[in-house]
């Protein structure tokens, strides 16, 4: 028999715990008593609270980029407590563990294969849950199950619908698509769902009052702090401001309609 | 003769260093010159400066998840270069490194067994140990030999007393238990010293002109920007506001006052 | 044959991409795609934006600290897209990669010995190399694939001439030495480039229009908030306010003269 996870297995941590507080040690601790021979990799604990829809496009950003079978932990939770189920993914190569809250809508949409799971089984739990910290007492010690070999199956009942936010993709017709801003970056860039493939024939971009006239292909092609869209590193078309922050200008919940040429 | 760190021993940091400029970067450089098969596992860099009482609640918050012979340095030390003593400390199954100023007070509160060293010789420091950074020349590589199981009795003198804090345990009478608040999280949760065991016949709670009248077990049991007490994940009473920041409305300093009935 | 990097090679992260982005999470996903057998070690990721003087001083004062063969990668790269060459210097025992634009000024300045590589060979890119993120899509995989033991030589086209910094070394003259702040850390202590070896002789500094009269061994030498100069842990003269910001009083870009006696 071939295990999955050999020598040094990765779990990646993603969470909107901040570094201040004792959450993220405690975490890394759990994974660590149950096996220490597996490599935590920390990706952000600093995802907005409660930002659901900004959680799912950060997670599609990184996690093709680690190696096949990676167990990715995502912990943006804000039912915590509630009904929500915590869920076990595995979307082609990859695999992701957290709350049913949508965070995991664009992993699904990417996916050839998945195989979701209800993580029911309380023997992969803390021997005490509590009502506010899932991320220690579930997701953190089902991780680490799953990186010493245990089967996918073991940890509770298949199921085959989650929760999927409806502004993932963004709407299209012949003459114009109509976007979404999924999220903001530090430097107050403005990531919207509009995938690189989709930007060929625009001709004319409008949020709200504004208008940008063309796809830029660096912030310098416009004057300092002006408006500017472009293809970003993700693949995903941006709204920027050259040198300056395009969320100052833009509000995040508008639409972004590109008009077709 | 059997070895307590075999292959990947642990060692965790937690400081008030930040992340910014290049304190644990050198302090992780220094691990790693000794002994290349550790894992260094960070805990938080954003302890408060200064705060020696939150940072000794911290302490106690987190190393339990880990396994035995994990070595935890916690380097919160505003009176390096005085004559503040140096400590290596096993208490039960766990190793700790840092200065003696009440940090490890929670610790041995806790502990069944301890056994505490004054680190006295200068053949595991660096080789110039500057009056400013004991991080980086006196706790990071005396972690880092004890990793490679040189015996805790090498590293100094034994003794028997370090400083404790006072304000660890809450007074008890048979009416009213008088807490303290010992932690400040980043939600501005206030976290006492009041462990969930006390408080079973809590009546109501009184802190300078609040008064709370129940223990709740959710947030959303009071309006929003309401005061409320909870047992939080960390087994300890919390001062909280739903939607909130309790540490707005509630001087940290103030006495917790549990009337019991 | 012998290989340079054994079981566990180390690669160091520097950047000014922050944590709450996606940025650092891609780069070690790289990495680990290429080499799973790499210790990730986090310098910082706080490095302010553009301020190429400060992550020169930055880099130097931690790499000494990390066991020879130490990869150390740091991009802070506000050029990244146009010209500038992409870099890979070996410096006595230690390999650095990331952009030229001065960042490894001391670097050089501090090796007996230095070979520089322009990263020209693109099969040890990412196949699509995208125009504003060389971290993950050149200096990422680069440092991957000399973990594992690459020779230098593949990378690319050896050359000469890097770009260098001109205010790393204070000017001197047999009655003073003018010097440069080279560093804010984040308590307001502001770092220069004169080394304690120069410090011995320094009657007086002048900053601006403050003047300090002599050089102090501890904080507490000088009045609450008063402005005072000593030999900080990099081994380089610091101007800081006892428990106050010397960066609120002193304007960065003022040049330090220091009269000898």
């Amino acid at each position: 028999m071939k295990y999955q996870f050999e020598n040094f297995p990765i779990i990646t941590l993603t969470t909107d715990f901040g570094l201040a507080d004792y959450f993220v040690g405690c975490m890394k601790g759990v994974i660590l008593s149950i096996n220490p021979n597996v490599n935590i990799v920390d990706i952000s604990h600093e995802i907005k609270s409660y930002d659901v829809t900004g959680c799912c496009y950060f997670l599609s950003s990184f996690y093709k980029y680690y190696p096949p079978n990676t167990i990715n932990v995502v912990v943006v939770d804000p039912g915590v407590g509630s009904s929500r189920k915590p869920l076990l993914i595995k979307a082609d190569d990859y695999y992701f563990i957290g709350p049913d809250n949508g965070i995991f809508s664009s992993v699904l949409e990417n996916a050839d294969h998945a195989e979701i799971y209800h993580l029911t089984n309380s023997d992969f739990f803390a021997k005490f849950v509590s009502s506010t910290f899932h991320g220690r007492d579930i997701f953190a010690p089902v991780s680490a199950y799953l990186s010493l070999n245990t089967h996918i199956s073991k940890f509770g009942e298949k199921i085959e619908n989650i929760k999927l936010l409806n502004n993932i993709k963004p709407k299209l017709s012949h003459s114009k698509i109509i976007g979404n801003i999924v999220y903001q970056d530090r430097f107050g860039n403005l990531i919207t769902n509009i995938n690189k493939d989709l930007t060929k024939n625009i001709e004319r971009i409008v949020i709200g009052k504004v208008q940008i006239d063309k796809i830029s292909s660096s912030y310098n092609e416009v004057a300092k702090g002006e408006l500017l869209a472009l293809v970003g590193s993700s693949g995903f078309l941006e709204i920027s401001a050259n040198m300056g922050s395009a969320a100052r200008i833009i509000d995040r919940s508008s639409e972004v309609v590109c008009l077709l040429n």
